[in-house]
């Protein structure tokens, strides 16, 4: 009986680990579309969102009813918690790709307004934050999910810069301004992506230390969104 | 011990109802300081924050204890389940109210841009979605929780229209370009408000009728963000 719950525990562990590799496949995909100026690229993101939504339910349907029948140890219940929660974090990346695709769209009706510079370069660093949390779950690492909350200030960096170049070609030639907000509104997206990583490894530091970490950030550094 | 048990969820619920009307003070809070361009209001949002982020590691460590010691049925699995993913959304809630002030400093720095007309209302509808996302988990009303749900198309509209009323007004004058960015991004904020009420709406659905409704929504209509 108890083996078989750890075995239980660890399918849902490779659920999780499932969904993380799709998600940051999402996001990939989706900056693809708005580098490439691709937009058939989209079709793969929607697809993989419904796979991603689908684990979401199986993720929390099957924590739900391990927790019900297997009367887990608190450790165990604690794991069983954290996991629905993230399941719903990696959902929400998810979603984030879905919009970088939909604000893209706005972006590609006219021709290119600058090279894109900084976007890929933050693209790349949310994409690293899902995956350095989800490895950090895997390996219950706590140094790696530290390094992902500490890249969270490199994504705030690339918003207030995406921002204020944009800002600049608006305010020189307002024919620009519909394809700047767009940008604007995918770095966004990008910092969205951030959060929900950064929650992931909060999970997972909460997890590993027990040591609560939410809300740390908020107090630290005061930003808009 | 198990009228004890019903005690324990009872003051859990109570928990997350005093969360959900801080949260919803928060955002009726924070839109005065826009609208009544009063920044001093501000310190009551900041302050208010504190607390629900209190409340929800309180919420959180509740409900896991609850599930370890009491071994409860599935029902109440599921409900104690809800319960953490709910205080989530709540002080994401608390968060877009803190965004909100943020945002409205870059409004308020320069004289008022045009008079606030579709922001209070869309505001005061991502409130009511708040409030009525609390009232129907109390009460166990699916009905009402239907109604929030259906509220997210206003939200949607009213999004949508503010973004092109301040679109003409940053096209005309590029002086204006900042300040209307501040608002587009307020609009957001408000925008996700109203996607976390959802949230909470579909979790008492899911709670009372046992009825998967997430991501209904999102192949339903596909909206950036």
């Amino acid at each position: 009986m108890h083996r078989h719950f750890d075995e239980q525990i660890q399918d849902l562990l490779e659920k999780l680990v499932r969904m993380g590799r799709l998600a940051e496949a999402m996001i990939q995909t989706a900056m693809r579309v708005l580098i490439e100026r691709n937009e058939s690229l989209a079709d793969e993101v929607y697809r993989k969102e419904k796979e991603v939504n689908e684990l979401q339910i199986e993720v929390d349907d099957r924590a739900v009813k391990l927790t019900a029948m297997q009367q887990p140890v608190a450790a165990d219940v604690r794991f069983l918690f954290m996991a629905s929660r993230m399941a719903t974090e990696l959902e929400r990346i998810g979603d984030q790709a879905v919009n970088i695709c939909q604000n893209a769209h706005h972006v590609l009706k006219a021709a290119s307004l600058k090279p894109l510079v900084d976007m890929p370069v933050m693209g790349e660093i949310a994409e690293k934050m899902v995956r350095d949390g989800l490895q950090a779950l895997l390996k219950k690492d706590c140094a790696l999910a530290n390094t992902v909350l500490k890249e969270e200030q490199k994504v705030d960096a690339y918003r207030n810069q995406i921002f204020r170049v944009l800002l600049t070609y608006m305010m020189a030639d307002p024919g620009t301004i519909e394809r700047a907000l767009a940008l604007i509104l995918i770095s966004r997206n990008l910092e969205r992506v951030g959060d929900h990583a950064t929650n992931i490894a909060e999970e997972v530091i909460y997890l590993v230390e027990g040591r609560e970490v939410r809300h740390r950030r908020e107090s630290e550094s005061r930003m808009g969104q």
